[in-house]
């Protein structure tokens, strides 16, 4: 099944991605091209308060256009390991820190395409920390009881993959 | 909250994806970089048998440089619809067609660097139709009771996201 690496071409180099096209060869022998993108990972965090309220964010994602609902996420910064930077997102986001933390996921966000790994956190025992949001982040932040949070999901009005991937995960983890 | 384009570049245009870089105003005035992936669509299918079995399959992928167990999914063709494709797509890669559809959730996987879109579906009342697997597609399928891959999402085996979010979908709707 494997497809073997038989040149590979970077398209571009950027500040989120990088993208290369590589050629490989294919199990029946013939070759193929694939468009990467590379990307460094990320983080998401189900954060969940002692009232049994996930803190989600509401903020705008240029490349679809919409103001969306997520979970508190985003990217590993260079030589950062995952757990530090879902300790650091959370504060940068929600101003919450938390004493407790349980992985809950490591997933592919878009295995077609790109080696984005997404890894999901569940916080919980949380206190206010100091937010400190980037300048140029412009995030609304909101406490919804997890049921609810499972019904926007189920709804629609939730439409970020990893936010419903770690909603209904922490829900099946039984943390409702 | 909204950034608006003030200027947009094409960087790459390929087969599966095309990248833009794009430069938007953004709420506080300044302006800011956004690198954007275009992908035309896609959809994914859990399709449970009469015996409460999903179908998966195992393939390769390039990206990861592993073998991913996913339901089956694909990119939306140039025109066609989402349900369509769906249709299209549990043919192609399973041989299976269902004679009972439901929308389960559409997505955004990556709404930070991408538009793709992911259309979800329930198929049930499932039949045997020809399998038509593109010549280049290696594709291993099987039958796992539900109950097992929803224990298979808990456990991390299954890593693909918009797997995980169909799956647990289809449970949470009471589909098992």
């Amino acid at each position: 099944m494997i497809e073997k690496t038989v040149s590979s071409k970077t398209i571009y180099k950027g500040k989120v991605l990088d993208l290369k096209v590589d050629t490989v060869r294919l199990p029946n022998g013939k070759t193929a091209d694939r468009e990467v993108v590379v990307h460094r990972g990320a983080v998401a965090v189900v954060a969940v308060t002692d009232n049994d309220e996930i803190i989600l964010i509401k903020q705008f994602r240029y490349p679809t256009g919409k103001v969306l609902w997520e979970v508190p996420a985003g990217k590993i910064d260079a030589g950062e390991i995952p757990e530090d930077c879902a300790v650091r997102e959370l504060a940068e986001e929600t101003g919450f820190g938390a004493r407790q933390w349980e992985h809950l996921s490591t997933f592919y966000t878009t295995p077609g395409f790109s080696d984005e790994i997404m890894y999901v956190y569940l916080a919980r025992d949380l206190y206010i920390d100091e937010r400190k949001m980037d300048d140029d982040e412009f995030i609304d932040m909101y406490r919804v009881p997890v049921k609810n949070a499972v019904e926007m999901v189920i709804s629609g009005e939730i439409s970020d993959a990893k936010s419903i991937a770690g909603i209904l995960l922490a829900a099946a983890r039984g943390s409702t």
